[in-house]
């Protein structure tokens, strides 16, 4: 009783921080788009700012336990993020998507793994000698440039009149495409990573293929229901709050049964719930909860927890070679592929350009990396380094890029715009 | 660093819990709907029946860790759900109300505190050589009587076609007046509790016109700057996030510098944000936003930390004795101030039925109460037969009250319908 007494005088102490982290988050995520960054990488500044707090001595705003709430809090809105990535899949483009986009996926994967693989090994101990468990490691910064975030291209592609050609469909199917196999490959080499290493290869890879048998065989029945009950009581808050719910099951089922990551099993419940009748509907209830608090919570997190001193100058030297094959392996991974594909020379290079805007996931995959002690604490500052990077340079490349071609007359492609594109306005509401 | 990678291992384990309060508090609210039943509570059940699964030995769902985790959610969740009680104030009633409902109120708020206090001192060591602690504790148990929830009556009169008469309108009115003194008084006798009993009620009291007063200014500041950001940006994200962020704000502010609760600090807030123009839309994201998960989290909680332990012969006389008094305290107080206002005989009665309905906020204050080590927690299963009894008992008795007079043609009196009635209906969707 008395541990409960204490604990009830002190939880109103989290508030202040949160108000904080509303106001600041919501404040440089404005200021940051009208220089045309994502609102991420404003969310992430705002943290970073906030972090200085913890500079003053005697300061009682981020103290032991308030990091502590906030943290819990991030635990939770890193779920609702995964969830909402997921819901955010148009598994119907999916579904036509053309076998061109399936090998600029593929590419826009391999390359950037691949040298994200060789820059770690280069600067962590070499290649001679390398322990599973290191290579391991070594992969995982690798997974983490896997994942592409297309709003910022999409947004770009759509200012220029561009977004329903031939490149803009096939960015967003490969964007669709490599954050699955992302997401997959994080899980995997997490579950590496947790256990003896190496050796146990084929259990891991077992419990994972279950996960996914599991999941497809609940997900169909939960997609009957759900329609079931749409068709019955359409628009209302049951929708929802069962999606959370089966959210949170599946991210728990994942971890505790599978071995499988948390945030795998909340993407993969978004994905089944992006395929019901009420999906957006419900993406629009999530967002609204999740975006109200504990997504704040989780970027400003990262910002505030950021570490800057254990950088010296051999980090610096595999951060710059991090943002480097992070841009270059996109760029050079969709683009080639997709001249291979018979793309013409500028439409390649747009592909690849708009391919390597990197945001949530990347972020999400690094924090999990540091949480699990896999990867340096330390990389994240470049990490949100190559996110205003690519946010800056995709959008100003791409302008270019089209500087000479007339706008041919606007084509019929509607189904193109991806559901990222139509934001909750259907309440009439915007989102800045 | 080690202690961080311990807590995102087990952070996942609050996932269940979770899931299983969304899916059972949905469930036990729609359940009780259909039985006339308040959605409080159904959430209260749906804790009850959840807490069950502490009796099973070596269960995983309610561990030491994830019970802390659900009353941290809690926490957050009973400031939104102040914060949502504020923000559906409807102070421009307030304005224009008369004296007899500003009678009616105090009538339904000394006869409840009073009884509470007797019924109290009788129970808990009787009136000889009561210390000013004890009456303290005494008078809270009063206090709880007094805060109405009248969601229930509203929704009663209007399915009988009676909303907008008189009796209406004084319900209203003076449910909205006792919310304000119950949380002031709440307040107070809190901070006279913490502090060194009544010795210091000078100081506390002052802390405590500090606070309003302070309020009072910074709320008329607030007011034109949201509606200054209104203007300019109509139906954004950033005027609920501001929303929030003021709340959590108010509730530091209250608690950390003027020794008030921090409920009282985000009830002020609502009430602050309630007078701008985009009050609705504000009101109906944090509405979204803690439905989805706090305030679901708050009710079941109380229901999984309940304790049945401590129930003995003297406490069920003290909890029936309580919850008869919390029903006549209300039905008399008002009834006999609405008939010395002049209030026909039937129309004093109705009043006096439709005020006895408790809620939202008698189960906050009880468990504000608990939390301070205050009041017994063996009260909580009587504060809930008190819920359940009034909001069964309050439409039954007003129906039967109605049964021998024929409706009035409708009267155009539109203005009275509070903002409880109408729901999250502009974006199409509803509340169950």
């Amino acid at each position: 009783m008395s541990a409960q007494i204490v604990s009830a005088i002190e939880y109103f102490e989290i508030l202040l921080p949160l108000a904080l982290i509303l106001l600041s988050t919501k404040f440089c995520a404005l200021v940051g788009k009208r220089l045309g960054l994502p609102q991420v990488v404003g969310m992430l500044i705002a943290g970073i700012l906030l972090g200085l707090i913890r500079l003053i001595p005697n300061q009682t705003v981020f103290t032991e336990s308030t990091l502590e709430g906030l943290s819990f809090l991030a635990k939770i809105g890193v779920i609702l993020i995964m969830f909402s990535a997921g819901l955010e899949t148009d598994i119907r483009q999916f579904k036509s998507c053309g076998l061109p986009s399936v090998l600029i996926t593929f590419g826009g994967v391999i390359l950037p793994l691949g040298l994200g693989f060789i820059v770690a090994a280069a600067f962590n101990g070499g290649f001679a000698g390398m322990t599973s468990h290191q290579a391991i490691v070594n992969l995982f910064y690798g997974t983490i440039l896997a994942a592409t975030s297309v709003s910022v291209t999409v947004a770009a592609l759509k200012e220029l009149g561009r977004l329903n050609t031939k490149v803009g469909a096939s960015i967003i199917e490969a964007a669709i495409l490599d954050d699955i196999i992302g997401v997959i490959l994080l899980s995997l080499f997490i579950s590496l990573n947790g256990g003896e290493g190496a050796s146990n290869i084929g259990i891991v890879i077992g419990k994972m293929v279950g996960f996914f048998a599991a999941a497809a065989v609940v997900g169909f029945a939960l997609h009957f229901l759900l329609n079931l009950i749409e068709k019955k009581h359409p628009h209302t808050r049951r929708l929802p709050i069962l999606g959370f719910a089966i959210c949170f099951l599946f991210a728990y089922a994942a971890e505790e049964w599978f071995g499988v990551a948390d945030i795998t099993g909340a993407y993969v419940a978004g994905i089944i719930i992006s395929t019901v009748r009420e999906h957006e509907y419900i993406d629009r209830k999530v967002e609204v909860s999740s975006y109200m608090i504990f997504v704040p919570v989780f970027f400003a997190n990262i910002g505030i927890t950021a570490d800057f001193s254990g950088i010296d100058a051999a980090m610096v030297g595999f951060g710059f070679a991090f943002i480097a094959v992070g841009l270059l392996g996109k760029v050079l991974g969709c683009g080639l592929t997709a001249l291979a594909c018979k793309y013409s020379f500028k439409d390649s290079l747009r592909v690849g350009i708009g391919m390597m805007v990197r945001a949530e996931v990347v972020l999400v995959c690094t924090q999990r990396g540091v949480e699990n002690g896999m990867i340096n604490p330390s990389i994240m500052p470049f990490v949100l380094i190559l996110i205003i990077l690519s946010a800056l340079l995709a959008p100003l490349l791409l302008k270019l890029s089209y500087r000479h071609e007339p706008l041919e007359p606007a084509p019929a492609l509607e189904a193109v715009t991806p559901s990222e594109e139509t934001p909750a306005s259907a309440d009439g509401s915007a989102q800045n």
